[in-house]
């Protein structure tokens, strides 16, 4: 039987198939009896979920990060669905399609490994494209950078989304480039194929997505600065002369100001034209995803405006229209 | 004889030929003598000038704005050049070859007024192809929105400066929409080309660059509105029907939105998709023409670094070439 | 039976009467089932209610800012009064007298339009007269100036509240006006007036309170400049002359201006004297409605001290003898 | 002769009367000559003045806040009147007339004393009225406080400017208190009184204007709270009672907080509605005098603008009509 | 029976012995039925707790600050230790070893004492010596002194946190004097023992802990200055000779400036070395104990990371082998 | 014949002897003549000095780094020393006594060598002591880190003045540890020893001091990492064994949080207790040396403040007696 989509879900259905947990938690109600609370998503969207009368064995039998077969209901409460766990099993990762699960399918992280290829070997400078070429042809690299997410839980945080937003932000700086001759393309295209190379290491994402200690200690913009200093040392090895000097240290410095300002965690302001702009897309990128994201998830039907954001300082406007068809569709959902 | 553009001369030279003049100050010395201290400029760039031993006759037979007639030789002092005046008069426009004095000549403003008018009228959505037009159309509004500066010193400071701002933000929307499909690609042409349109009266610019009061009171956030008001209602005359209502929200809370934070003025944060990106790529262009004529007439020529610049807390890097070029040329200029 | 007031009411009374709802929302229980948790209000103030065991019909018959007979008990939770709902139905609101309901009766906001009048009738300056006049005689404004709410939540958000608070702040100006020579009286009169004016707008007050569409994306400080607009060319076609340009900008600059600083939504600074004048005095009139609120409804009966408050980052002390008279009263309740 | 004061002195004129000394400096002009740069007042403004060929001889022979017959003639620099001193010389405060040196003449000063005990004396809350005697009637303390000035350079910085701030500032919050009901007007009249008290002390008048030691170190919102205890000590050994403990940790309160945010020195945020009411009040008494006399001294003859002001960062609008009378009166001088 | 300290008491206990109770909620569940939320602690840290079922009349029976002797058992409710109650009753402080319950014993506090004096009577400097003296020998002062804690829920929030703090401070001020010369090791010490003096009033300590309506309203660091002065005129009488000027205003300076920033409530900057280094050790002292207390009570115990801190805006990192040991202990616990 | 030291010249003295050369600038006077305006230093501190009627010429004879031959004159101006230069020839650094010129003698520096390898070799910690080791026996990296100033020109800007930081702090690690048992002394010491290791690249202080490239575009900070890296590398080899992962990431933890904050440039905040230690002693340090210092170098000698130091927001107390002495010294020097 094919698959209901979280994004297909309303109230009211009855529900039988595989899910991926996250952000489980055994809490007691206040009548001091013990319930599950967790986050059921497919590559649609998630679901908030419990799971009354729950005990630590039935938490103890999954991880946040594993697939399980949930079945249930649906109800609709405070304008958005939830579902009533009455049973939960743990399910093999062998036994699912993670296709179904994750926002990009094999096939599309192929097609994005594929055009990084092409755009950084279709740059002009040897010297970057020497660079390139290292960093491409390192199978374990490249095997992390196109599994990698973008971040824990904002912009791109899923798998694939590391790669998906540095090719996004190439694209946009291949298009850009041509209306400001000033600035150096494929100094501006390598700054952006590796803005983000350090949260290979920075995230942890083979079971559910975290901060590894050392992303966290650390931080990507320095852990980057050591990937960088290696394959520039192989792109001597191998082009048997010095990496440019004053090159190196342009790309170091768009890596360690690329959060544009201080209090992003940049350790140094944007200096170059190319640092400027690197910061500037970059953040306008993560940007338009976040707020795509909430204007899509925001469960506030009735409104024309989102929940108010408190780390924007400010709710998104939706449209007039929003909550219009809302209604309909949820009469076609039962 | 053919000029010698500021951007040309040297150390060590003779100067007698006609410049812009503007900042001019009748100042004393510490022996109380007068002198007169003032910016002379062509298309290429200015340079500081000093007359000795001026008095008040001489200061106010000129003033700022005017062209005038400069006798006189030019010095290296601080690594940087300045003029000698030894004689200077006013000198009517009507005599002058005004393309020498502006960035842009007549033909480039020429160019970007088509450039304007080509992509508005490409747009698909008709209410705003309507509404651009009741703009396009409007003679005495094109003429002012075609010789505006963008600024009073920042970027875009030259007549010309905020149509030749405004077009390429709108070329830069047309490259960069089909990355982000989300966007509403004619809305935001159209409020990359409105978002600065209160300029036209913010700003006086018939003779020297100033603030007007309405602008200086106002701003031209606010004065924008009422521009779109009074076309909105032209717009709904011509066709007869109304303008969708949501449009004309969004339109204006891109314009007064669009400096993106509350301290730099905006009374609004954006709330809609394209009036973040309108921002963003606003401050990116204006930063980027920025730093690029920082870095182009930093006088420091001694150093791989622009002096410091206290409101981008910060210097920028010329690169590890700034330097060696200018001995070789200073040697040429004598 | 003469109503029993939300201020009079203790713990283990027996309520039936009519109440003003707001803030409804049907939640689970940690069970599962639903409750209905909303506001009741009268003249006097408001109280929390719970009605156990609801469900999505009784939710869906009556909406915020509807008026219900409400029938149930109180008991004292937290220090603070909480009502438990057993029946609630629907009311019109022909059949209440509003009065009990709206902090202004209507004979109050009569006497607030006819001061209203009166003080603008009393300016000296002939074309601040004329202007204001051109406002007084506008029907539709006047009938939605004074009903408008001054606010959404924080001060003066009742029936009424924009009129008030515009009143009282112009008595303030009248009051304060002989102690600044230096101050244009009836220009800062006027801006008192007009200060707030694009509210009537910004705000939907029909059924509850909220902001407009309109209200968040543009602005009441933008919104109002639209308005005065309007009315100055009505002004010049009455007088048959202009209207002085300065004047204008002046009152113009003062409607921008007056939330005082970038940081609150001000797009420009005061930068005349009646324009800090009215940011400052709005501001206090606003701070002491609102401090006073928060010392009369403060929950916390055993404390000399309010609530921590986050928005203003302080408590605010209610007086060694608060709490004192509260056990009597508490007493007297049964 | 009747004295020329320096709101009348023009350009070109001859001087040879007494002033006031500030700001004196010996300085080396860039040939290594010395001269010595000075401002020189009397009650209506001061102006600058320099004399060439100074030595330390001179410089030695007066001090700040001396009095000097000065000898020389004015000129007009940049927008501004400045004075070539060729003869100068110290005289005895015995000698002048202070009333033509200083903004309050003595008559105001006495007027303003008797206002204070006036208004002190006509306040209903017996044991305020008494803590007020102690200080009226303490004559040491009651000539250093009518003789203090508010500040050194800011707002009321002259002799009895102190006073005066303190006297406008309880007229303001007799005039306002009708209007809020809800505030405690003795309460708020004492602290306005006692407000900036600390300023005696703080401040040092003697011979030019100051901080003292004590005043930098400890500053006057401290200061002000001994200065207090002293007094509610006395006051209770006069009435034969203790003074109420509740009503001094609200003036204690009102004085640590009447600066209003933690950034402007108050160790303490307002917590009552009296020191909201305060801070805010005095802020604007303040704000207009200061606003008012930087409109009133604006060097910059030919334009609707004073200079940028960088503490308040902004210009100020001083109108349309600013430097049309000025170009008249520049011709009546001569 | 001996007792069985928080810090040993593992999930799945019977408990029947006395806490110290804070913190104490009573609260309505979604059904409407009454239960009390509250904190139980002991020396070695404190523990949730929850009594269902509970009514006004257990809630009245004690108070938060009593003993009281508790009766229930222990779970493990998301990775936290929570007592369920089932019978509470107040006991007499006489009746309990408070030792048990007071992070400092009585013998560690006597110690604390002598070491104080010890450190002060060893000063150089006579008149700080004489002034330390005139404190020691006060003995309501004193006592209060050694009873104070140092905060109401931060660093050092116990009996004896004050003194704890203050001798830690005074330690490290003897510690690293010689390393640098240039400071008044005298001073700095006497400062170190003053700093927080104010807190003796400021807080309230006798039942449970809070803030005093002076202490909130005044502050402790505006309150030390009075102390300060009483003691210093003592000084004077006692020696016979005027204490010198400075060096009071010096100490005094350290008093108010010691929270080091305008935004931590102090209303000057540190402004002499001795301040500057008060300042920094005092927060350092403060940060390490706070820090440390953060790291030992996380309840967290499976992560390498303390929960987040929102007040520090960051986590904490317990290290890699968090958890590890803790999983044993947690099987020794059955 | 002895040198006659900086902290030793009076005004009116004749001077001829040899001097370090920096902050050299050629400027015209007013009169369009040019003048050279220098710094001359030697162990003791600086003063300004001007050579009248100079030329490129002589300009360019000597550079900011070099040491020169000065005869002139010294004078007193605006309560300063200054020098007035008749001649000025460059001298080789071999001629000279460079112990004169710089704060620290070579012998000074040796034994702050010693006294760090005294201090890292008594480390309890294997792991850490053998990496320590490995930078102690690299004698480029030591001639490097022993020569390095700390900064540019705030504090330790002098040839060994990192080591001399380093040491201190290292010194007061030592010293304060005992007091806080929960800190772990050997990585707190390591981390005090390695925190400021990155500048021995950022800065260049052959001739003179200022930022690398590298230095301005990366930042210590992150060039620390790199150094931090090779060495453990280089300690693992030596060792046979792999270097603890958690104290690798605990000290690089320490490098890239020490500047405490992220508006200092830090790209994490400190995590750790030892992080937050080093970022407190560093900066107290750091404060101490700086503020010392312009309490030493104030020029303003009748004052008992310091001149306003814009950076820190402050003056500083000299202290009542400051300027007593120095009037009998300006005798004493004729």
């Amino acid at each position: 039987m094919s698959r209901r989509f979280v994004s297909q879900i309303g109230p009211q259905e009855s529900i039988d198939q595989i899910f991926l947990v996250s952000d489980k938690q055994l809490r007691p109600n206040r009548s001091g009896n013990l319930y599950l609370q967790l986050e059921l998503s497919d590559r649609t969207g998630s679901v908030g979920a419990r799971m009354w009368n729950a005990n630590e064995k039935i938490n103890g039998s999954f991880e946040n990060g594993d697939y399980a077969r949930v079945e249930g209901s649906t109800q609709l409460f405070q304008g958005a669905i939830q579902m009533i766990v009455t049973r939960i099993s743990r399910v093999e990762s062998s036994e699912v399609n993670e296709d179904e699960f994750q926002p990009l399918t094999r096939t599309e992280v192929d097609r994005l490994v594929l055009r990084l290829g092409e755009m950084l070997r279709g740059m002009n400078d040897l010297a970057l494209r020497n660079l390139a070429e290292c960093f491409l042809m390192d199978d374990p690299f490249m095997a992390k950078f196109s599994r990698a997410p973008a971040g824990v839980k904002n912009h791109h945080a899923y798998i694939g989304g590391l790669l998906e937003h540095t090719v996004k932000l190439m694209e946009v700086v291949g298009r850009l480039a041509p209306c400001y001759p000033e600035l150096d393309r494929d100094l501006l295209l390598t700054g952006a194929f590796l803005h983000d190379v350090g949260k290979i290491d920075e995230l942890s994402y083979d079971h559910g997505f975290s901060y590894s200690d050392e992303g966290q200690l650390v931080g990507h913009l320095v852990m980057a600065v050591r990937l960088l200093d290696d394959k520039v040392a192989e792109a001597e090895r191998l082009a048997g002369e010095p990496f440019p000097r004053e090159t190196v240290l342009r790309l170091k410095h768009m890596l360690v100001s690329h959060h544009g300002e201080y209090e992003f965690g940049s350790p140094k302001l944007p200096m170059t034209l190319e640092a400027v702009a690197l910061a500037f897309l970059d953040n306008l990128d993560a940007k338009l995803a976040s707020f795509s994201q909430q204007l899509r998830d925001d469960p506030n039907v009735d409104s024309h405006w989102t929940a108010y954001n408190a780390n924007l300082r400010r709710k998104l406007f939706k449209g007039t229209h929003a909550g219009d068809g809302a209604v309909v569709e949820a009469g076609d959902e039962k």
